[in-house]
């Protein structure tokens, strides 16, 4: 018979895995919501006029549904168009979204084609403390899914327009040539230098944006590097690092003139997070003042940051429990099946995860199969426990056993984590 | 401008109803991890192939994604081809799965083109104990979504089908007779006896299978007026009521010999639980034990109840929280706001929500946000507290305040649920 598989680039994710990935969801949405972000969902699916306005070089990348509709590539056009059309929503509004996207990559490239991101957003707020609060929280969802050891890099859009217009480069062509200078990390100077002639920046100018822009030092010195010519940008940048120190992540940030970021819709600060393991950023952001407008809403600031999940699963590594199950209540007879339930029951109104037979499976199999699926504990229920109204609970790890009554077995049970 | 619109049939989930569902989905989930469910996740795109091969008379509604793949109509089917393709997952395997799914109903008729459904499933286990223990775990989810009195219909399609038999309907037509005979509640049994006529089945043939089916009486009764001709299906379900007591549920199951539900992968016991409030049943399901099997996997029994999420969030109606938010940190002047969000910090590290200013507004207008958002406490930070090392705490409902110590205010913070 076929062999039916996920569809290319997606994958399942079975048990052990989710209940790490679960694990770490639940632990940057209790973050998210600390910093007062409320929940948003939107479908899944989004007319195809939505999507092409503004997915830039993602384009190409859109799944088309039944002709009109594609799957989102991202969280943030979809908020777009919920505050472009609810214009009663108070602002500042602060949501935040764990859902997927989808993205037609190439699966050669090692990348997914479905993944979860988990986006934080502040729409409504020219300010500043904006960028640094956002920087604060994902900092802190990442410390919490246990990623002590982030930096952070800082940019500003606006800084990188007036470095290429004082060098000649046309507006029109601004996009195009950031996005170049956004891959010297990844091809090089010669290479980027290589790809901006192509695109019909001369060679010198092009070794002279890189120049300028790759400047070195301090924060403090860059960013008085490019006093003179982008006066607005550095100011914002400097904000920012104020207010950083107020939420003690300013020494974990790194101005780096280089980062642009490659979606066409950021007006001003972008910004991505490093955690080392050599996967690049684990997340990344920047502010988008114009996106809302083009969805026909009014004039609207907004800026985000995003969790890259996946990247984040494969850096966290192997490892973890197969099942949340605690104990597996076994009977030593079918006719004992009925009090082997009532205890379960009785464990589960504690929150105790409790499983029984349901293969009408002999004493030593049901051992067999909680062992085999990682079930710590067992519990066993015959007929000397029916009559001491006791049970007896064996730990599978310690080879140990003993007669207990069900709230020390709650207790036993509650202890291990 | 346009005015941009979700996909129709499909909507958005405004912050205010997301803490809603986001709360009923975290007690479903936790009642689901005590009866000792783990997650599995698979792509919402499945191979058409795969989709097509069990939807019945959901083929129509399967949105096609570029050609080749589709979006799943249901958890099941994706459950049988993982199960299929991995034979060395422990048995039984015991899944919760909690997700979106997408048919391209007619939006006319009030329903979701996307919704969510929350389902449990154990596979490998052709027993009875499994039928019993998924509808008294479904119930508990209920009553923890505060559905107390709710209501079990059990049926089973080995019944129906042997007394389809014995009225003479051909094999090849039981399904079709079935989905007729499962519309008598919608359409009464007139209804039914035409459209069986417009199937073939003579009136009077009709009419004697409407007969037999709607058996009166209790449950016992009931099941004996069928034990002549569709002894196994007794038997089975006499096993489920059995094991109900000891679940606490039996007295909410009746027998219903007219319920088939539409898919056509049932092969044994079919079960809906309906809540009142006349939007029908919100948990169906049934067991399904060749649907494995036909995706390539070993001969593998298995059952699921699926929970409508959509629909147990109508019934519960409006209502509810507007933001997490417990307190806004407020500054009285733009530089004491790095004192505010380090207020702001201290609280948020103790699982409190919390937010600050960053619209650079003055206090005045810092509480009309807070009350406009529905957060219910503001926090002044202001030269006398900063003096005093305190803050005013504002209780915006009471219209009380009074200057606390960061613990005090804790602690004030945490009694407000």
């Amino acid at each position: 018979m076929a062999d039916f598989q996920p569809p290319r680039g997606m994958r399942d994710y079975l048990p052990e895995e989710m209940i790490a990935r679960e694990g770490m969801l639940e632990k940057i949405t209790a973050v998210f919501r600390t910093f007062g972000f409320d929940p948003l969902e939107t479908p899944a699916l989004e007319s195809m006029e939505v999507l092409r306005a503004k997915a830039g070089e993602l384009g190409g990348q859109i799944f088309s549904v039944e002709g009109e509709l594609g799957l989102r590539f991202d969280l943030t056009v979809p908020l777009a168009r919920v505050v472009a059309s609810n214009p009663a929503l108070p602002k500042p509004f602060r949501r935040y979204c764990i859902a997927r996207v989808w993205r037609r990559e190439e699966p050669q490239r090692g990348r997914l084609r479905e993944f979860i991101q988990a986006d934080i957003d502040i729409v409504g707020s020219a300010e500043m403390s904006c960028e640094a609060e956002l920087l604060a929280c994902a900092g802190k969802a990442l410390e919490a899914a246990g990623f002590a050891e982030y930096r952070i890099r800082l940019n500003n859009r606006k800084i990188v327009e007036r470095v290429l217009e004082a060098q000649g480069i046309a507006k029109g062509a601004l996009v195009t040539v950031m996005r170049s200078l956004d891959k010297t990390e990844k091809i090089g100077e010669d290479g980027v230098v290589r790809e901006l002639e192509a695109k019909g920046v001369s060679g010198e100018t092009a070794r002279g944006l890189l120049r300028v822009l790759k400047a070195e030092g301090s924060n403090a010195q860059k960013l008085a590097s490019m006093e003179g010519t982008a006066g607005e940008g550095v100011r914002e940048l400097r904000e920012i690092l104020e207010l950083a120190k107020a939420y003690g992540i300013d020494e974990r940030i790194e101005v780096d003139f280089l980062l642009v970021r490659g979606l066409d819709y950021y007006t001003g600060p972008v910004f991505e997070i490093e955690a080392g393991g050599g996967v690049g950023s684990i997340a990344g952001g920047g502010r988008y003042d114009n996106l809302i407008q083009s969805y026909g809403g009014e004039p609207t600031p907004a800026v985000g940051i995003s969790l890259g999940v996946e990247r984040m699963m494969a850096l966290r590594g192997e490892g973890g429990v197969r099942t949340r199950t605690k104990v597996f209540v076994a009977n030593t007879r079918p006719e004992f099946l009925p009090s082997a339930i009532k205890v379960a029951q009785a464990l589960r109104e504690r929150g105790i995860a409790a499983q029984t037979d349901v293969m009408g499976r002999n004493l030593r199999k049901q051992f067999e199969y909680a062992a085999g699926a990682g079930i710590p504990f067992v519990a066993v229920i015959g007929e000397r426990e029916m009559k001491e109204g006791k049970l007896t609970l064996r730990d599978l790890a310690k080879k140990e056993e003993r007669a207990v009554t069900l709230a020390e077995a709650v207790r036993i049970l509650r202890g291990r984590g």
